[in-house]
């Protein structure tokens, strides 16, 4: 790799995740604990703003995170708020609050106010009540106004993601006027890349990008250039469809409307990315069975991570019983205790059908999150994986028929084995594809039914596996559930079950004279 | 929900994707393929300018997908190119083909030079070679030079992702030489939101967003209010890194540099989407043990997904048959067949083994892929999951001891089921927890020497498959693999075959009076 012709920087060799990045191209100055100490020690008010000028505030966030508040504030007082704003948005949840704490009012009422509305809320959202109430008497009026209303929407919404730092412009403005209002007030608002259009009516029409109005003759009217093809959306509305709609729309920020299609707010690129970021996380906690959470790996504590953990795996223990009752009556059928190799293939089928129920439910739990289709269409769908699962199932049933046989011949299993003195009906102890030197007969004629039996098994268990596995997250789906909640666990035990059922079918159908 | 209030357009009664959209609080106006070919049919131009009006390019695209090469030309020819150029880029792969084989030249010259290179590049990558000469042949000199320079670059890398419609000015540019600059050159860029700042030697130096340039004073110059604090990639990066770099930044738009620190191209927010999408849908498809594909489900055929899924079934049975191997092996030990329950609990034992590592595999495999840590930590994070592995093996050993009583006391396992004849050295058939009317204590002392093996056997894969689950991923991205890619299928193998012989030597501990 041409990278590593470049030598990195000292901070670099220090910080080991920095020298991964550097080997995969990715070109970015850093900071250091050390570095930021040293320049606050020092009182180095240059050396800090250099810092600034040449790291992204995320990392100096990141490295910031160990300061005292004390050091922190010396980087509030020191450094002009276009900076300290996101740098302040990028510290974690937890240094905010002790950075609140430690604040004087004086500080604090310019910090806050140098926040966007959304970005403040969302901290206030998490803190304790007491902090919270300091940051709201910080805020000046219109802001404490904004953050009190936008603190109202559920969590998960579109409202809550909304900010009401945006530009609202009448239609019958001129280009002109409007780059001047836009100067004007452009400098608060979260975004200037898309203006929203209202009419006379104050409802929203359309939106202006900013770089139509760039090339636009200065008396064109916002009416005659806007885009009014336009998506918007409720506070109400779902932030998993927010996501969808910026992915499938490519917007900059969408318009959300009240019930009388006026603006109350508008969610920018930036908050949309880490929502669809929050949904995949969620569906992949989901599909490993754990609880989803909103915190990074490394703020969360192991005894956090444990409680995400224990309540799906009670839930998947107490699901499993059903596996232990029927194997468990199962196991004194005679066919199985005449035959007792048959449960050594048990796990082996179990797993199979799991898994390729398992490869269903994940495409399908995909799908619909990406809204590839909807419940709707479950008739095709369901078509569609039929199709497919009798191809599978029947590549599976081959393929393992022959590799029973390989299984068998080459002793990985002993077709004989039973234990001692377990007084089996066929007494097959020991018992080797050669008698002496030549070919054993009986021995070849078990092994072909065994490799039959979990054939033939392989072909049912498949076939179920896969239509379950269609079915549980369209079911789950069409009833307003998150297709990953319930589809993923009810699969283990719904497979497990079937596929032992299936089992014992055909093991009594393929072994008629072991059955009783 | 204020929604339901509205009643829905006709269009929408008629789709039913729409309707679930309007529920859920989405606005946006749609079209159908029956009105696209009225319109067209009629050949009523306004009408059709009419409905690219009000419907956004991709839903016109989607319904547009079945129309006939000759209807698809009509719109071609009537609409002006700011619309047909979208919405060919939102056509499916294959109607883009049909498009390009039944266009006239004179149409298609106009269409391709109307895109955005990286859009056709993207398209051209996928046509077979014949098509894909004539949209060369169509395209202008300078642009079949970009094309042919970006088609170059391996697919998933940087390189792939980024146009060569980008606006490079030099530093020492005047704010208002830049604004003309842009109103010259900006139509044809993919984004003037971001404008990219080189030096005399024509290295790349910082970027200016438009924003900035608007507030600015017409004769600042550009190297003063440029952001220096930029990140930059090589052509070479993995495109994970990009999406990642999107989203740790909140960019608009990613420089992507050569050897010598020169602007190649820019990666813009929207393909930066795509691709996080495109990242996360792939784990997805690893973690349930399944080839990626980049289709979206309805343009996959039951046999493509049929071939997504067989490999990794087979590989996994394969795998699993060292399951079966130790099952097999023992089963034959005195300690099976004299309690034969004991091999009832085996799938529960390994479901919840094989549970409980997936979940730490998912959480592994999402953290590292959003890189909240990076292999380096692995020692950081081992002793966390250790930490919480020991809460939850606690936790899930107490409840499994309890639930085990609970399941035999019931009778939901039947403790003497042995079947009939297997001459069992201890015959608990039939046995129950009351003898007659008083309590039976042999059954009592059975069923908690039972509970007791389960607690204990979970206690102890529980921790190993936490950790078994932590160790798969860490050492997968260590050696460069993709975690999602070894960690799942190998982990049902580890953690069957390791519950099985924790299984085995507990109850040898638990019963060594039948354990011979």
């Amino acid at each position: 790799m041409p990278e590593e012709e470049k030598e990195p920087l000292p901070e670099e060799e220090a910080e080991l995740e920095e020298e991964t990045k550097d080997e995969s191209g990715i070109d970015v100055e850093k900071t250091s604990l050390e570095e930021l100490r040293e320049v606050i020690a020092k009182k180095d008010r240059q050396g800090l703003l250099s810092i600034f000028e040449r790291v992204p505030t995320i990392d100096i966030a990141e490295a910031a995170d160990d300061l005292e508040p004390t050091e922190l504030i010396y980087i509030f007082r020191n450094v002009e708020s276009s900076w300290t704003a996101d740098f302040f948005d990028d510290l974690t949840q937890d240094t905010k609050e002790r950075l609140v704490q430690a604040m004087t009012d004086k500080d604090l009422v310019k910090l806050i106010n140098s926040q966007a509305t959304d970005d403040i809320v969302d901290t206030v959202g998490d803190m304790p009540a007491n902090l919270a109430s300091r940051v709201l008497k910080a805020a000046d009026k219109e802001m404490r106004a904004d953050i009190n209303a936008l603190l109202k929407y559920k969590d998960g919404t579109a409202g809550a993601l909304m900010t009401t730092d945006y530009i609202e412009l009448i239609g019958s403005l001129s280009v002109e006027a409007a780059m001047k209002a836009i100067r004007e007030r452009g400098k608060d608002a979260e975004t200037i890349y898309t203006i929203f259009v209202r009419n006379r009516q104050r409802e929203f029409v359309g939106t202006v990008d900013l770089d139509d109005l760039i090339f636009a003759d200065p008396q064109d009217k916002l009416d005659d250039i806007m885009n009014s093809d336009v998506v918007s959306v409720q506070a109400t509305t779902d932030q998993e469809e927010v996501g969808q709609i910026f992915r499938r729309y490519d917007l900059n920020a969408l318009a959300v409307l009240n019930d009388d299609d006026r603006l109350v707010g508008v969610i920018t690129i930036d908050d949309a990315v880490d929502v669809m970021t929050e949904e995949s996380s969620e569906d992949m906690a989901r599909m490993s069975n754990m609880e989803p959470t909103e915190k990074p790996y490394l703020e969360l504590s192991p005894w956090e991570n444990a409680m995400k953990c224990i309540p799906w795996i009670m839930a998947l223990l107490v699901l499993g019983t059903f596996t232990t009752m029927v194997l468990n009556r199962l196991e004194s059928k005679a066919i199985f205790t005449n035959l007792p190799i048959l449960i050594a293939f048990v796990p082996m089928l179990m797993d199979t059908g799991g898994n390729a129920g398992g490869q269903t439910t994940g495409l399908m739990i995909r799908s619909l999150a990406l809204k590839e289709f909807s419940p709707k269409d479950i008739h095709r769908v369901l078509w569609r994986e039929f199709r497919s699962a009798l191809v599978v199932a029947a590549a599976i049933a081959s393929f393992s028929f022959f590799w029973l046989l390989i299984e068998q011949y080459t002793g990985i299993v002993e077709l004989g084995v039973l234990g001692e003195g377990t007084g089996s009906r066929v007494d097959l102890s020991g018992m080797n594809i050669w008698k002496g030197n030549c070919w054993n007969w009986e021995f070849g004629y078990h092994a072909l039914i065994n490799a039959g039996l979990i054939g033939v098994t392989m072909f049912a268990a498949v076939t179920v596996a896969k239509l379950v596995g269609t079915l549980l997250p369209i079911g789950a789906a069409a009833i307003k559930k998150d297709p990953a909640l319930l589809s993923q666990p009810l699969l283990t035990t719904v497979m497990d079950v079937t596929t032992l059922m299936i089992y014992w079918a055909v093991a009594m159908a393929f072994f008629p004279q072991f059955a009783s």
